[in-house]
């Protein structure tokens, strides 16, 4: 039985639990607090930057995973020089670290992306702000940003003010985008690349609110650009696990690549119902360099939607009792402004009606 | 966040372990032994006939459930005292105690069975024996037989002289049954009945080999018979939980009932798959007297091969390469003669493909 850790006790941990269980993957966390939400598989509660306790963690493991993407890289390097596997890989992963050199990164490979530039003191602000198109644009703080978090939509300097004492600001177009589209897919270690169908996600305050699967009105050729992009990031950056590529699509129908996650993603959380193979147990089978699974669908269509707030157990109740057909999924977090504490899938054969009953039950849940 | 405990570290509690992640069930087992399957969840590893052992693991525990039918019937009731639900209630799981017990109670519901009788020292051989039909006939010993073992079909006393020589001996008459089915239902505290279409369940000396669901050519009539049967018996005894009856079908269509388990059964693995609710989320649901799951498949016809023996990790990766479709459950159970160590499931569209595809799949990992 293989022993596959995972550093961070999150909700992406907590799912792959189902998932080892039953590939027969031996499981355990290293969780950041004592009520993480992957406690029940928690062998090790600690700071991932320490070097000492992740090494101690790993030293019995074949395989170090992830539910986030913070641990330092030279904390990642001195476990794969004990000899456990890391996937995916420091030089990977480190690529999310700084949004900058991620935007680099794409550019060598040469997949479309919003024009982008660096604001910084070194640097002419005048040539930054055209090489996006002027105001209004999108600036990223380049580290530690997430879920709308470290994004600001700007349409003047003062408004980023706080974040340029600090340093180097990533600058975007503000992409006049028809929707956002999920490329979720995962590569094993001996370069296997297995595509799932493109999800559609549609964001609430910078947030993912729902997700649609597949994304509506594919054709052909959005599947086989969608691929072809994904593919090359994979093989480009040599991802082993879950490769989660989110993208504007234009009205021309081009895909410019939003943002990029080494590991399962929320977009994919509709896989666990709607896919033969969930992406958190493809994201393991690759880790663990076992062949991958099917991708294939085994229902038209799905709805995911995300939970914010409290879950309170009556409320559950009545939404099951209304939508017997709803998956709730309660990741046993602590509610926080914002937080996503859970979410909802609905699979059925109706686009129209799986999306009618998946906000149905939401309804009882998110006053969102 | 309700706390479930499970007694018994099996393959059943741990494939609770997924459904309990999901739900946002805190689930704790009374495991056997430190290797037992269900380990991941594992809070104390003792021994499930002592009072005390099992009264301070329930100490904290909202509900009490199970993965095997062997804990005493006075610790099931010392637990309820302490203010636990114990689900199902130690009056129901007593009748699976002992099979004589239980032809009694199906006899006071008026459910169809085979002809039975007892043998023993204190009555006529001749009428027990005429009451089932004569020799050959099937005898069980009345405790502790599971998968074959405690069952003899007969054709002269001696073969079980040494089951006498212990005390009673219940007879059945050897049924000409031309299949066996599994009716699969659930039912929860306020009464709430839940049932899964019939499947249909493949022997091999005396152990479940492949489940079909749904049970091909089932008529109208069938799921109507076999639903009242179940709920029948669900209701009388007060079942909460999983009810598993296996049943004999006869030429002419009548359905006999062989045996009853108050717990998810080998013949509703397959549900995981196929169905909305898998029997070990609605097992929970219903202990902890949630509402239930829609028992609806999502497929057309689905197939589960039980596992024996060895699952070589090089056999598994053949397997999956073969069919990628194949979701290979693998038990982390030590192999012994005859012991379930894992199932495979496939779930399509087209019956004949999905069969082939199993046995396929199965054709890499277990010689039988």
């Amino acid at each position: 039985m293989k022993r596959v850790g995972v550093v961070g006790g999150g909700q992406l941990a907590r799912m792959m639990i189902p998932a080892a269980v039953n590939l027969g993957i031996d499981i355990r966390v290293f969780a950041e607090s004592e009520n993480s939400s992957a406690t029940l598989a928690a062998r090790v509660v600690g700071n991932y930057r320490s070097q000492q306790e992740v090494s101690a963690f790993s030293s019995d493991l074949d395989v170090l995973t992830f539910d986030h993407e913070h641990v330092p890289t030279d904390v990642l390097i001195a476990v794969r020089d004990q000899g456990v596997v890391v996937s995916p890989s420091p030089e990977a992963l480190t690529l999310t670290h700084n949004k900058i050199v991620m935007r680099h990164k794409l550019a060598d490979i040469g997949v479309p992306q919003p024009r982008w530039s660096v604001a910084g003191e070194s640097r002419s602000r005048d040539e930054s702000l055209s090489a996006v198109g002027g105001f209004p644009c999108v600036a990223k703080k380049p580290i530690g940003g997430y879920d709308g978090k470290g994004v600001r939509v700007i349409t003047s300097w003062d408004q980023i003010g706080d974040w340029l004492d600090d340093g180097d600001v990533l600058l975007e177009e503000k992409v006049p985008f028809v929707r956002e589209l999920g490329l979720l897919s995962a590569r094993s270690e001996s370069g296997e690349w297995v595509p799932w169908l493109p999800v559609e996600t549609r964001q609430l305050d910078g947030v993912c609110a729902e997700v649609i699967a597949p994304a509506p009105g594919l054709s052909d050729q959005d599947v086989a650009e969608s691929d072809f992009l994904a593919r090359s990031i994979a093989d480009s950056i040599g991802v082993v696990g879950v490769l989660a590529v989110e993208v504007f699509q234009n009205d021309d129908g081009r895909l410019l690549v939003n943002e990029l996650a080494m590991r399962p993603h929320n977009s994919g959380h509709i896989f666990t119902e709607l896919s033969v193979t969930s992406q958190f147990e493809q994201h393991l089978r690759a880790v663990a360099d076992l062949p991958l699974g099917s991708p294939a669908f085994t229902a038209n269509a799905a709805v995911m939607v995300n939970l914010f707030g409290e879950i309170p157990e009556d409320s559950k109740r009545e939404a099951w009792r209304a939508v017997p057909e709803a998956k709730i999924h309660d990741y046993g977090k602590e509610p926080r402004d914002g937080r996503k504490v859970g979410h909802i899938s609905v699979v059925g054969s109706d686009a129209d009606k799986v999306y009618a009953r998946a906000i149905e039950a939401r309804s009882f849940l998110s006053p969102r």
